[in-house]
């Protein structure tokens, strides 16, 4: 491409509603320019990143055996009445009738429409499995659209959707559909983890997100660097460190803590490291009787643990005040095990714990070498808490850190959720009415392009992975319109290059050098020569590598086997 | 590709609401799928005849300078609202409101939007010539969608915008884009014509129509095979045929004829030819005044050109028959130019003609013998009728022919309808302000798949042009399961298609021949092979072109480069 033929449009400034650095970076390098909140124009520059990313994920679905189909952006109501998500889907789902005042969707997902496919198409076992996949625009009427194409309304997605005769051979494709992300991401070249997360509005069972990596990112991930575990924070479990609880040592006193009501205040009072307190928790059983939840002062709850456990009102329910003067004869504040009648669920790190300090159950009193079994009957032990970092993983291959991720992708195992609502039957070997085991997998493929970016960028610009860049290798002849002998050179590199299929761009605009470096590092592309005569008069091209490192001199002979080489690398 | 890995799912007959030939057959062939009215998914055999066709394009447009760019589907009303198209956009615009009751359309076109990034991006004439394009799915909300994908509502369109400095550089891009055009559709195979055409509802001046050449198409075309002319029927100029006006031979004479109120009638009646004959059309003036037509009793009236002489009422409006009483002393039946004190316009056929027939002013009575100038005076000639089979073409190059066309693709040039409407202001040469021209160029691309198949097909199924059928090569094993011979031939034919870089398909389902070759004959692939033992014995596999023609026997040895030679041909 040369650049004079091409659209390069740069602004020093991004408009002062970008939020975030990919949204600004691709604001300002002329990838993507707004039209309405959350609704973008993609340049030729952007899009040429974006098709990239679709090259690569078509690539990949195609070889894992999906099969490629188009579905349409307009959804009849009828399938969503069917499906019941008619009624349940929030506002993001944007309903609208058309002139004869019927009700369509613009389709944020596509479960429905390709579930009529299959209920329509497939009715033997003989046709099973089979994998349906597109890569098509989306809308999802966002309440607050923000952070450019990483949480836009309309956006470009990969989803793909399975069907199979049994839960066996969904097992197997979402395996296969595991490594195909993995193997898409890697070819992306962004670093990135795949999460075991939770199934959210979507429903069914068995799901793993991928992230990638960023301090920006909207979800926090613990993860293990020594085992492959990764697990979103409130999804991971949380695993007592340390061995066994030590013997009590200290015997139990009440001490006066006037006016002291958080663990801080406590710890700071008693001039003791908050590790050694134990807080306590209030919350409704399913018949609202009070139960108390026992956690290190330093850790926090993990509501979705809590409520998912037998007995314990779903979605978890704090004890009103009353309730606890009832039960405890104190406030929260001053709350413990001892001398408590009801049920106790005790986190799994306070089980390993010795001579701690908690509530007296007498407003402004805390009782200090608290133990397990001496002072109190031994409780009920769970999991109760957020991971934090340095917790050992759950796989006992190390210690648990914590990251911040961006979600692009989300493999699901639906089961026969949409299946069974829409009659996705078929026969199996023996002749019987079966519903289909259904999978799904997703990609936000335009989400990509600012995660790529939040991952890697500086105050140049964005530093894009080779696999995404807009082009592969940019060419600077400085001097283009005085110099023939610069003109000439340039020409011949970009001509050798094109013919060997490198994805070259020679900036024939004649700006000064200054314009031109600022520009292609803003746009991020990762290979720079720049030929002017006074190298050349050495017989040398200089090279850069965006990502960094010393510029290079390169004869220029071997200029175009030495950037083909640094391409491959 | 290999059939079992892929997605063949054809259907004995069509559904009962598929109007056309191409609508069954696509959807008997398994491309598409209805999901709503004029809403389709594109199966993943019908997704890769899109695919080609988005290719061929794509590559056309670039190589033409245009840049591609992807705009979004969603647009804001205000967009809409500075064109003036809100108003005036009728209901095929699906308007709609988000969920903060803002509102917005899903764009059936974007000259608004691509507006707004030419007014913000480009600033100055040297940014000029720019043309950007997209090929990106649409709505438009049909009141009567049908015939499949040639009048859905969810279609994919390549559309095409030019911003210029003057007209002439307008031009230019004008006829690049019609050579584009013509390369396009030769590329894909296709039977078509560049027809001059009205500018419709999108406004400005200048525009032709590229029509796919086939019987079921919706615009009458008229055209010269000896030269390049072609129109819209309602646009072409009608020119009359044969030499002077012969002398008068006969005299005035009144006939009496009871009850004849028809052109059929009168030359019934009176045993002439209906070319003998002189039809009277009485329509209003832009006073209200009436005023007489004069056309050759078996011409049509063409209401455009008449209402766009001067001083005639537009749009064209037939006077009250008081209003002619009134005028002629008689019943529209029994008019003519014979004694009428008005205005007359004769069309140009008329002003050759001598003793013809016409009404007498009388109700019941009619003159034979007329002559223009001897028995009324010489009247203004226009051109008023719409052009027939045998017209002289109306740059002189023979005869015309009438046929009917499926309008695929339609370049603009709007100059500065919408360039003025949303402000696309550039600083010229001179440093002054100026308005851009801007041409807009678009290519059904969806609707290209069903007028192609209308152009091409036959009681078996589809005969695609080979650059856009979903396969070039199908090989058809007969036997694939009880035969290794087979199995191994066929593999190894498609493994050296495949490395040559043939887009073929190996039928490894296990049907039976006469399934097999039904599905492909539907699926209409160009090149079949078909390798069975019998064959293989002979040392030779049997070659079936889809277009017809007699089934060739080629030996084994010589088959991959025969194929090769039957795609180059």
């Amino acid at each position: 491409m040369r650049a004079s033929q091409f659209f390069i449009s740069t602004l020093k400034e991004a408009p002062s509603d970008a939020e975030v650095a990919s949204q600004k970076l691709m604001l300002r390098a002329g990838l993507i320019r707004k039209v309405a909140a959350g609704i973008y124009t993609w340049m030729p520059l952007g899009l040429r990143c974006l098709r990239k990313v679709e090259g690569i994920v078509r690539e990949e679905m195609n070889r894992a055996g999906a099969i490629e189909l188009l579905m349409p952006a307009v959804q009849p109501a009828e399938l969503w009445q069917e499906s019941g998500r008619w009624e349940f889907y929030g506002p993001e789902l944007l309903r609208f009738k058309d002139r004869h005042e019927r009700d369509f969707v613009i389709g944020p997902t596509h479960e429905e429409v390709i579930g009529d496919v299959a209920r329509r198409e497939l009715r033997s076992y003989r046709q099973l499995p089979k994998h349906f996949y597109q890569i098509q625009t989306k809308f999802r009427d966002e309440i607050r659209p923000r952070f450019g194409v990483m949480r836009g309304r309309e956006f470009v997605m990969k989803d793909g959707y399975s069907f199979h005769a049994d839960y066996a051979d969904l097992q197997r494709e979402y395996d296969n559909m595991h490594a195909t992300y993995t193997r898409i991401f890697g070819r992306l070249g962004l670093e990135f983890r795949a999460v075991a997360a939770d199934t959210g509005s979507i429903g069914g069972s068995g799901s793993h997100e991928f992230h990638v990596i960023a301090d920006t990112g909207e979800d926090t991930i613990a993860y293990c660097p020594d085992s492959g575990y990764a697990a979103n924070v409130e999804l991971a479990e949380a695993v007592a460190a340390g061995g066994e609880r030590p013997a009590a040592a200290a015997g139990l006193a009440k001490v006066h803590t006037p006016g002291v009501r958080t663990i801080d205040e406590l710890a700071a009072f008693l001039a003791i490291p908050v590790e050694t307190t134990v807080k306590a928790i209030v919350v409704e059983s399913t018949d609202g009787v009070p139960v108390l939840m026992l956690l290190r002062g330093d850790h926090e709850l993990n509501e979705i643990k809590a409520q998912n456990l037998a007995g314990i009102r779903s979605p978890l329910t704090f004890a009103a005040p009353s309730a606890v003067q009832a039960a405890f004869g104190a406030e929260s504040g001053s709350l413990g095990p001892v001398g408590f009648a009801g049920r106790i669920v005790m986190d799994r790190t306070v089980a390993r714990m010795a001579d701690f300090v908690t509530g007296a159950n007498e407003t402004d009193f805390h009782l200090t070498g608290v133990n397990t079994g001496r002072d109190f009957a031994e409780p009920e032990v769970a999991d109760l808490r957020n991971v934090v970092e340095g917790d050992p993983s759950p796989d006992g291959a190390g210690a648990l850190r914590i990251c911040r991720g961006i979600e692009v992708g989300h493999i699901f195992q639906l089961r026969t959720k949409y299946s069974e609502a829409l009659g996705c039957r078929f026969l199996d070997e023996n002749g019987r009415e079966a519903i289909m085991e259904m999978g799904c997998y997703g990609i936000g493929v335009s989400r990509i392009l600012g995660a790529a970016i939040e991952q890697n960028w500086d105050d140049r610009g964005i530093i894009w992975p080779a696999a995404i860049a807009p082009f592969e290798v940019v060419i600077c002849p400085v001097g283009w319109a005085k110099s023939e002998a610069v003109k000439q050179r340039a020409r011949s590199i970009y001509d050798a290059l094109m013919a060997l299929g490198v994805d070259v761009v020679l900036d024939d605009r004649g700006e000064r050098p200054g314009v031109m470096f600022a520009d292609w590092e803003l746009i991020g592309v990762p290979h720079r020569l720049t030929i002017g005569e006074r190298g050349l008069a050495d017989g040398v091209v200089e090279y850069n590598a965006r990502a960094g490192g010393e510029a290079v001199r390169i004869p220029v002979d071997e200029v175009v086997e030495g950037v083909q080489q640094r391409i491959r690398n």
